[in-house]
């Protein structure tokens, strides 16, 4: 959807809108382009104005505000986490956000975020493990099986190279529906029968749990040497899924540390805990993986530069494919110091359209 | 509007949706009424969980967000501030925002607050000037004649009752707009020659310019005993319109302390200048004016919790008139774990929708 760039209008993208875009360019290709643009706005990680999020905490989830902005583009994503959400038949995670010009405030693209935080939470965990996973990882273990599992096996087939899944959900009909969803999407998958189970053996271990708490989904004693841990469902205070000893004998990478250190799997790490920020990998500023036997865990919580590539996806997405509507969220005027004509409000019965004269001759004017 | 509250539909508002709503409804009418849920909202200030809002400043201006929530509504606003926006046909100001329930973190209502913030900046400026001002306060400059000027007006003239407007601007063809506007509104309306000019005499003093500078509109040789100051304007960092002399012989009150330090005229002061939050005020902790002589200052910056009243007025206002329509901002899918489900993306051609059948005989099932 283009628009007019001199009147303050917006694209809104709803959820049907982003749908029809996956359906068009594919989940799979939907995800590798975002990858692609994570990529890039991380290599320019000092462009930005980074913020850790805003959260408001309630005993039920979390709403989250996640603001960031370059020299052109102001982005900001509303997002919750309400685990227990899915009782009532609603998803845990909600998102939308807007893509404004920095220049003069305008938002320019309102969008549904639900589908696109999945999407690129996935390419996120998948852009990390193809620099901190093994180079022959092919299976991976899947712990929680809820609305992101299906987006993180597309991605970690089509950009990590896993052609088997091992699946493992306290709640099985969850493990059931990502089965049958994965069905022809060419991956082998095991439905296994306990974490441990799903976790034996695999080059991948990516867990996508959602319980506001301090779990300890995986233990020190599944670890075997070499294992990548992909940690995407601890992304609050009080809600890791990681034991802190599996953590002691891994190198860990974070996307932005400040926001890690108070939401990530490392809020149980003292604060000096070495952590590496993963642009920094992209960047060659810093390794990624040392060694085949070591163990990496890619701390991920998501963060609003994510989003931003996100956005921009659908931005470009939209106006290639004409997906999307025109909404009036700002009114225009023809002069904008007229709000109160922009309101439409006739004038009084009666009243004469004079405008009184000035009280004195001459009038200033300073610059 | 109404909407099921079983599913994550969302109420869309318009800036044409919000004209609708006042017109039908009258300016001054709504202004009362988003007063009123301003001073109930104020009135139980503990109840919120507030926090300044969060700002990313440009040399062109500023974009910020808002939030604020108490234990069953969380509420945001998007708005920038730009001042040359008027150079090139766009408005200074442009606000948008959600109520969204703190239970589920469904965003229930998306509305324009361009409008909105104009009512609610006048609503709120005319319940401090009720404490604030003298009783029989009847005439009020008004030094700036943009966007927010007619709002004001109409609110002092409703809720103050001022019955004298004596208007000054750089800019003589945004004060002849606003003489035109105020036609027919029961208003003496002076156009005046310079700020001094229009100051001179008046019981309440409103300012409202928009340069993102520390200017110094209103200097104390133009103050006299027992006027009150009405400081909108100045409301971010670098930005201020009263000069500190003023300030040093008046009582200050201001909407949220935290916030006011860093944006407000009182950011010109020691960090321990003393100041009055309005709400205790509004409470009875707190005097208001104490003598007719003293010279008041609400030293205005716009809170959220003004925003989160604005948008109830906006819900309740779109549900009694039927106005607005039910936007698809979240997907909705039957199965919320499901959210590759709610995409619709056909299954691979030849692809047998059979389920792997579980590796273990007992199925694992925690809690």
């Amino acid at each position: 959807m283009n628009q007019d760039t001199k009147h303050p209008t917006t694209v809104y993208l709803g959820a049907r809108d982003i749908a029809r875009i996956v359906r068009r360019k594919g989940l799979g290709a939907c995800i590798a382009d975002v990858a692609r643009r994570i990529e890039r706005d991380f290599l320019r990680w000092n462009d930005f104005d980074k913020s850790a999020r805003v959260a408001c905490h309630s005993e039920a989830g979390v709403i989250e505000l996640m603001p960031i902005a370059d020299a052109r583009d102001y982005a900001f994503k509303y997002v919750n986490g309400h685990p227990r959400n899915t009782l009532d038949g609603l998803p845990t995670v909600m998102a939308f956000g807007v893509l404004a010009d920095v220049a003069t405030g305008v938002p320019r693209l309102l969008s549904e975020l639900t589908i696109l935080t999945a999407i690129r939470t996935a390419a996120m965990s998948a852009l990390a493990a193809r620099k901190l996973a093994r180079a022959q990882s092919r299976s991976m273990a899947i712990i929680g099986n809820g609305a992101q599992s299906e987006f993180q096996a597309i991605a970690f087939r089509d950009l990590v190279g896993i052609r088997e899944l091992r699946l493992f959900d306290v709640d099985t009909a969850a493990t059931a529906k990502l089965a049958a969803n994965l069905v022809g999407q060419g991956l082998k998958v095991t439905v296994c029968t306990s974490t441990a189970d799903a976790v034996r053996g695999a080059d991948i271990v990516t867990t996508l749990t959602a319980d506001k708490q301090l779990a300890t989904i995986i233990t020190p004693a599944m670890i075997e040497p070499g294992m990548h841990l992909n940690a995407v469902g601890g992304d609050c205070p009080g809600k890791t899924e990681i034991d802190r000893g599996v953590l002691e004998g891994a190198a860990v990478f974070v996307e932005y540390e400040p926001q890690s250190r108070i939401e990530g799997e490392i809020q149980q790490m003292a604060a000096d805990f070495e952590v590496t920020e993963f642009w920094r990998v992209l960047a060659g500023e810093r390794p990624g993986r040392t060694s085949a036997a070591q163990v990496t865990v890619f701390d991920s919580v998501g963060f609003a530069l994510e989003d931003f590539s996100a956005l921009h996806f659908a931005r470009d997405a939209a106006a290639e494919l004409d997906i999307g509507s025109i909404i009036e969220l700002v009114p225009r005027s023809a002069d904008p110091k007229n709000l109160f004509g922009a309101l439409g409000i006739e004038a009084p019965a009666g009243a004469a359209r004079e405008v009184p004269a000035p009280a004195g001759a001459n009038l200033a004017h300073f610059g």
